[in-house]
């Protein structure tokens, strides 16, 4: 049997009773490495779990799938992810090749993205192959646990990835997005970049196998960043006077959430990763505001926006 | 401390390590017994645990805060919910006081929604005002777990829940929201009502606390009432050949998951609940397509129903 075990968000006792025994008894253990991270590292899960684990990177996934998925017929083998095995946790799920195409506000960003998560639905689908009987063991996801703003869930769009910003290379895409969820009033989960064992696109070219130091977006930089897009683009979707909110760390000890205009949050520090970003859409709910105004940045601001651009809108 | 916990969505062990911890330490555990269903009862949960369990319904919740919050400022309490304490497991989250207005197919159905998820914010924001610390134990949500279809969750657009239709009563706002994710070729995961301890609104309006029987929507009794908001509307949105994803008991041993037309699972019986219903928008992958494939009702008519609508249509 071939076990998909999801480890949740933040450190080694996010895992649920069911997959801890599950990682107890398994043949062999792998821990996915490369679309996103725990808060904790490989050696404090394996003391965790009395047992040694095996760091499954992108290329052994990818390359080495019949290794991983070897005698699964016969015995058991968790292949352990951050978050929920089918949720993904956060980050570009996309390689970073993108052809821009044209010139100008006109241009369209191509990209040729290889989503990273489909690579555990090809894990699976080469199970299938193999006959081999799978199972999934859900976990927390920052797609659901954003509802700890305190915003309701019902009230998200369609979720969006922010990679960073180059100097080519400024994608857009998410804009668009955004923007359809926000003509029907709703919220934007915007899940930033992650750059884990990425390597630069000449190392890449040159098949040398050196990694980048890996990188982690601030939700001020996902700030900076929407408001490059909006002076770009000028159609008042994430400008300076969007309210946004900051999520780090969500489900830790540590959590923090912050509530202020993309402005203030370019300048706020909300410390360690993994950070997320949600962009408010104008269905709010009395509630809402309620829950989320005590994290202002400033609280005078907030009510003023508020009653500017969000009260009554829906 | 108020702590949220999590309970995940099938059985007692799907609990993480670390809310357990929180549960067997508690000086008072609550259960939160009214949005959402577990697959176990109370007496396993107790069990498992090895402490009592107070079961809260939603009159306690509403009523008896203050009780639930006594003395949480010196000990811990934990407040359990099924599923992620903020994502919610599935369900109708509305009470049922509708008021429909006008005749005819251009009637608005008035909803006076009382988002019982809500009353999780209220107890929280209840909390602040008294003063005590809140800690949420974040846990899997019908609303990532639904993944586990193959399908990506960046292509889901605004989730919506399904009621139970009366003689009388068919609200189809969930219709326009929808249409509104189908523009843009999202998917819906529609969330099926419960009916968990309701009055009927004869008991309700004459206060007498007499129950109706618990009743789960079935996938099939949700495509049903989908098709038949298709035959007044006629739009296009859920008509008898879109396709669509039943999902039942996800995440447990007996997960089941089946993929047709609204016509076909009309009269496919996905057993013992929960369930829900994913609607396929067109902005698909063909890792999707391979990966729902095996599940269809009829592989013919899957392909055949495919190549119409879905395919290249993103």
């Amino acid at each position: 049997m071939l076990y998909l075990v999801g480890l949740g968000l933040a450190d080694e006792t996010d895992i649920t009773v069911k997959g801890l025994e599950i990682v107890k008894k398994a043949e062999r253990v792998y821990l996915e490495a490369y679309t996103s991270i725990l808060l904790v590292d490989t050696a404090k899960l394996e003391e965790f779990y009395g047992r040694p684990v095996i760091v499954a990177d992108r290329e052994m996934v990818e390359s080495s799938s019949d290794e991983i998925l070897q005698n699964a017929d016969k015995v058991d083998v968790a292949f352990l992810v951050v978050g929920d095995p089918f949720g993904y946790v956060n980050t570009s799920h996309h390689t970073t090749l993108t052809l821009r195409v044209g010139s100008g506000f006109s241009t369209n960003d191509i990209m040729i993205s290889i989503y990273r998560a489909t690579t555990h639905t090809d894990l699976v689908l080469r199970a299938r192959e193999l006959g081999i009987e799978m199972r999934n063991i859900p976990n927390a996801s920052i797609m659901s646990a954003i509802g700890c703003t305190g915003l309701q869930l019902y009230s998200f769009g369609q979720t969006v990835s922010m990679v960073f910003f180059t100097e080519t290379w400024k994608p857009s895409s998410y804009y668009d997005r955004i923007k359809q969820n926000a003509e029907h009033g709703l919220h934007t989960l915007v899940l930033l970049d992650i750059k884990v064992k990425e390597q630069s696109l000449e190392n890449m070219a040159r098949g040398r196998k050196i990694y980048e130091p890996p990188r982690y977006m601030t939700v001020a930089q996902c700030a900076e960043q929407m408001l490059e897009t909006e002076a770009e683009r000028k159609e008042g979707i994430c400008g300076p006077e969007s309210l946004a909110i900051g999520a780090a760390r969500v489900g830790a000890v540590d959590q923090q959430l912050v509530v202020g205009t993309l402005e203030e949050l370019t300048k706020v520090d909300l410390g360690k990763p993994l950070h997320s970003l949600v962009l408010l859409g104008t269905k709010t709910h009395e509630l809402e505001r309620d829950y989320i105004r005590r994290f202002a940045v400033d609280t005078a601001t907030f009510d003023n926006i508020w009653k500017k651009h969000y009260e009554a809108k829906s």
